[in-house]
């Protein structure tokens, strides 16, 4: 706190502390910002929201079992909401790099709520009465069982309100594309080296492919990002909760989020191991390899102008270079590409982070929810950006992509049936050897005429398989 | 070669080489063993094996469209049947560390198949008369989508008949001992600090828990391995094949397997992109995370003898120390936790090489192959392992766990509905400075009685949530 | 930009576009916040402050050399300087998810610096008169060199002012420690089973000389980080550049920084890859791994308080869970742990970026610097507070220690001299069974006296190589 | 073993074993291979061959220092020097995934060298007499200081006689063509986009500088490899080994192998950490990035040969494609490129496995080895495979590689200082938009004559600075 800031006395078992007088957070919050000066990393808006939603499935919960007084249940209950809506991100400040079980967020996410339902009902900002925050907005819950809570509700959310609606709007984009494009023959490369055709409709189909599978692959890992630890409590026997509050919870939490949730099948698991995360970081990482592959190609068959493959024509987004006029770089590009490399680098954290638990506790807790938060936040964006900014507005090059292929050697292929492979290989080499045609080195060998030779390649027939 | 070795001619449209008398390869295989001298880690035998499946099913399927003569092709098929059976391992002399597309492996099959075939039609090994490698065994196939092709069947063999069913054998072993060891009530452990009671089955319980959903994970996979490429030919769009030869080709795969495989929904993304394989090493990723944590605690609970947790007693399989006599180690959590860092490993080969594809084809495919079946083979291997030479064998040392239960000043948490939170902890905080039981610290606080105490702290009352 | 707010019209090549009023920033800028909108990572403060200095050195180069006029330049290094005091940093909105050259934060510094100086010129904010983003902030320089430049100026002040010297305090206080614990005798542990005693102290000191390696790593990562790719300007020739320049400028940063920069000795390799980032975050991977071993140590030390190892104790920084009183975690090092896990993952972002340059450029320089200086600042942070909140607090309950170390069966090592292998052997063995002291076991088999047991056994023996 | 094969009875501690007749090993080599059923990576080579140099060392060592026979110690010798040679690989079966400390490939060794001594000694083969495989092979030592003092021989060896010289052939066969190539101007390209133009010289170059510094950072690591954890025996402290053992054996290591070994400055970080083998596993990641980069510049450059950009000729080392006559591809690289994704991948093994040290041991010792020396081996064969089969035999396209220079918009940046930046972007703004020269569209523009577009257009003065 700067000089002359005005600050309150706030109080916890180890001793009084001084807060910020504008802020709800209480001693634990400020202790933490004392003992944990690491990196600035805050802990992200997703996890405080979802702290917002289970305080208040616990207060709704605990009402309803009779043990939570309504007038503090209600004022709490409005507090929390304020939480879910993010409105109180200024009073959670507390770094990604604390306690491993993610109790300092519990607590700041206790003490903000108490603090702010006790000004609801008394007009004054903080303190613990007549709202406390373990009493209370804690109850029945432990940070064991809390945390792990708040990371799948919010892995859920991201996953579900941000990377999957994008990744689909990417993928129908691409589809649309494929269509578009479905009559245009072109090279096909295998290698890097010119191949047999086929369309450039046949080549977004496979890219579309692709991110249908990695929609298929991050909604694979729902049925165990929905099961919710909250009822283990402290080692996850569920001591000190009620009977039929873990039930009762995730049913509560359904019915805000409107995701169906469900109390975890077994707790021990719920909260030794958040194997479930290390999962839906792998689909990620998977989209991410699928991402990158069409990142690559598209950057590819967009280089140039003159000097590259320069069959795609990217939109230009932003000016040439200060050197170069009239430069245009395939910066979405880059971007998704850069994305890519973060989650999966994301990816190896959280393997890391999730095969080092202990007993009944993993301790890796905010930098796993961390990552896997920041990797389903950048797929999302990184592919609704491409989508928008470079791939919608993709033409094809129509005539370059005709050029090119009608040089291709491997149009010989075409041949075979007529000539023979070795005599259509002896066409091929000696285009090649004399930088011919494959039509003029075919008549020169007297092995076709012109017209024999048009009748026989065409590549519109050589994008599938030969009727049988 | 040796010198003195016993030779043979073989040829390919470079020219003639010399290759081993007594192995089936050709020229190919040969030119490709005196281009890459990298390492020494040669194609897997689930690879070749299945390879021996795909040439199978290739010719069968040739024969019923009536391509391939009936006399070719069943010698043709009973020499694949022998590569299927891994009968003719050391005529696969090639190292991973070859074409990205996995051509040279195609081609030593087929060579392999086509010089066995001949010698069982004409007694003479090798050659290209009356079987051709290409002409007959790679008919109608391009490496491009039989490589592919391979590494499915590979995957899904390795995965269902060794991966999951030992893992399987796992989760069943931990089953049995948390449902032995059901009544056993210890001391929790969080952040590796004493927490409140649960007992050693239910900690298990969580372990096999998370072998359940590690077997979820894998399987969860499937249905995209169970694709197969053939069919797409050069670059996907099956250009030289025939129609309807990819379908009937995966029919005869899953007949021959077993296994309900299908031909890939889009052949482009099937050549272009391993999306499958990286998604399935993600999952074998995860079950390494799992027991990598699993392991963990199993060596701890077992540290000691006289100076660790000491909590199990674990199978002694190996002497001890020829230093220190009587040591017993837990070795097989470290030879499970070693695979685990090299699962984790392989799947960061697996995305980075599933990530760089261009265009039509991927080329990275033997090492996708190569680190997803060494990551099988070792979760399921390393599973078995620890279950049969270890987990099976643990007993818990009851005495040391009942002592160590009852030492612990959490149990303190029992007396908060009788005697409050605040006096509660009065109660723990004079037992841990003044280094005596709970009983003791309450007693002399005049608290409560010892007859109270002993009503009240019940350990076997503290393993669940109250009822409502 | 809300509604309401004031704006003023910006131009770049491709038109006018509307900016905040309250900002220095250009068109440009304002595109490049429109086109990317990923994630919320803005481009580190270190990156802002690094191109702070970039644009002074290569103003104050210019100047010298005769091609800036000293009035824009003096205004322009005036303005440079606050943006490296850290004083502007509101004006720098971009995130790391944008072109992989970083050229829209190369063009936000240049129009930053250029709309400063305008108003310190002119009293009016913006613009690009009588300061030109391009033509005077740029000058002779290009994203393509300045951006690495950057890269390495605020690699090398992140290492050598945060990360290096709060790991040097940590070795100190490792050291200290190993000091002040050099006379206490303890179990030692392998495979995490009991073995022959060491000191506190020796354990302490394997500590300090990993964190002592760790430095010698970083540091040694120094002289490729210390070369500038500037003067390369786009693609390496260092067309558009004044012969001299790269060397000039390279002094004025070593001047600014007092750090002893160099020019590139080869401009190509500088902008085309980033080894010495990927470099330097294996150093910083190195130190990750040395930390979380150190850490995972001192946690399990100290676990208990009475069902763990603890032999430490470990301070007490924050109130004990709300269920459990008295129960203090070693929160510093889950906390440094968690750096850990994300410095090992940013690794493989850093190994990931660095491998997919193309040709003369690698385009994922923003991503590269963006982990790259987490993980400096984090491990740099992370070790200070570890030191600082844990190790520099850390007691050795010596009784405890004691008490373990004469229960351990392995000081029976110390018999073999004595009686042989076989025999000590079956003192251990007996004293395990029967749950006795090695000396009653050694006593009851007649082998020695009690007074030879206590002569015998001396683990202040133990603990060095005898005399020769 | 296979029934009906010859067999011996060999017994240790925990009772007796039947081994194969025909094989050195014993009892305990017996029971691992029953005991870890795990995969079938057996120990490396170059880890068997440095016990045969550590117990080679180890024997002369306790010769000279009075405690161990001459005539045992010299058949122990000669044993250990045919291991050293490689001449017993027969004889070690084990695999990777065994004991984490290595103790089973140390006994396997002591029981080989001890069984070939007794052959020698006694004409009959295995035992424990007169040479023992504890008392004399294993004396002074224990498989804690062993295994990790062999993991830095088998280390050292790998680099500096496998990798280091690989590489450097690589680093001269790229100066050797960035000398041949140093007057053949070509198109520059930055984000994959034709950019202003470089000598193709200078683009070499830019690999070999790659390599140097590859090689740099791998020598970088040597001092830490090259210290010896022997003489720390069990924990660390040296209990039961003569004071100087240390010192003496490193110094017989440092003469057998002409290497400069020295013994470790603290044995207690030498045998709970492998910092130095995770360093040296990172310096391989770092060339792995390298590699990558220099391999698809290299493919990609040669991609065509009609339609990619098809500047360089690649070596046609394999015949084409069944289905493609003619095609030629890029197989060194796609070799290269698979095995910098192994390293990769490897090197996060490493990072997991030295991140999980325990106490006084780290027991990820063999998976740790078994993946540096794999990287070792691929880095330093793929280098050498490259250059031979693909570098040495590159050849430049030099027409095309001019006409697609000319073509080259870019060259546009030569007329600035000559009509303006404005104005040369008028010109290419119209080549572009009217697919014409530079030259027409300057011409039609009236901006100068034919003639003076030659005169200022010059690429050779475009590949460097301008003079001051």
């Amino acid at each position: 706190m700067s000089a002359g800031e005005e600050t309150r006395i706030e109080t916890d078992s180890m001793g009084e502390l001084t807060v910020p007088a504008d802020r709800y957070w209480g001693a634990q919050t400020q202790r933490s910002l004392q003992n944990f000066r690491i990196g600035g990393e805050t802990m992200p808006e997703g996890v405080v929201r979802a702290f917002g939603i289970q305080k208040l499935a616990a207060a709704r919960t605990n009402m309803k079992l009779g043990v939570l007084d309504a007038k503090i249940g209600e004022a709490l209950c409005q507090a929390a909401e304020e939480v879910a809506a993010g409105k109180l991100m200024d009073h959670f400040p507390l770094v990604v790099w604390q306690t491993g079980s993610g109790t300092q967020t519990n607590m700041n996410s206790n003490e903000v709520i108490a603090g702010r339902a006790n000004e609801i009902l008394t007009g004054k900002r903080g303190g613990k009465e007549p709202v406390h925050p373990n009493d209370h907005v804690n109850m029945g819950q432990s940070s064991n069982d809390s945390f792990p809570t708040v990371m799948h509700i919010a892995a859920v959310l991201v996953l579900e309100e941000t990377t999957l609606p994008k990744l689909r709007r990417l993928q129908e984009g691409l589809e649309a594309k494929s269509k578009a494009f479905e009559k245009i023959i072109k090279i096909g490369r295998t290698h890097l080296m010119d191949a047999t055709p086929l369309t450039l409709g046949q080549e977004f189909s496979g890219y579309a492919q692709q991110v249908k599978y990695a929609i298929a692959r991050i909604e694979g890992t729902r049925a165990r990002l929905l099961e919710l630890a909250q009822g283990g409590t402290a080692v996850g026997t569920g001591l000190n909760s009620l009977d039929g509050f873990a039930e009762a919870f995730a049913a509560e939490v359904a019915s805000i989020t409107g995701k169906p949730f469900v109390t975890a099948a077994n707790k021990f698991e719920a909260l030794a191991a958040h194997d479930a995360v290390v999962e839906a970081s792998g689909a990620l990482n998977s989209a991410a390899v699928s991402l990158m592959k069409i990142a690559n190609d598209i950057r590819m068959l967009g280089s140039g102008p003159r000097c590259g493959f320069a069959e795609l024509l990217l939109p230009a987004n932003e000016p040439g270079s200060s050197i170069m006029p009239g430069k245009v770089n395939p910066t979405q590009a880059e971007a998704l590409t850069m994305v890519c490399a973060q989650v999966m680098g994301n990816h190896t954290t959280a393997s890391v982070a999730g095969s080092n638990g202990h007993f009944e506790l993993n301790v890796f807790k905010p930098v796993l929810i961390y990552s896997l938060l920041q990797s389903a936040q950048l797929i999302g964006d990184g592919a609704e950006s491409f989508l928008d900014n470079c791939i919608a507005g993709i033409e094809a090059d129509e005539k370059r992509i005709e050029d090119l292929m009608y040089q291709s050697l491997m149009l010989v292929t075409a041949l075979n049936p007529h000539i023979g492979y070795d005599n259509a290989a002896k066409v091929a080499k000696k285009a090649y050897a004399e930088n011919k045609t494959l039509k003029e080195a075919a008549v020169e060998l007297d092995m076709m005429t012109a017209e024999q030779f048009d009748e026989w390649v065409r590549p519109e027939n050589m994008i599938g398989p030969r009727k049988a």
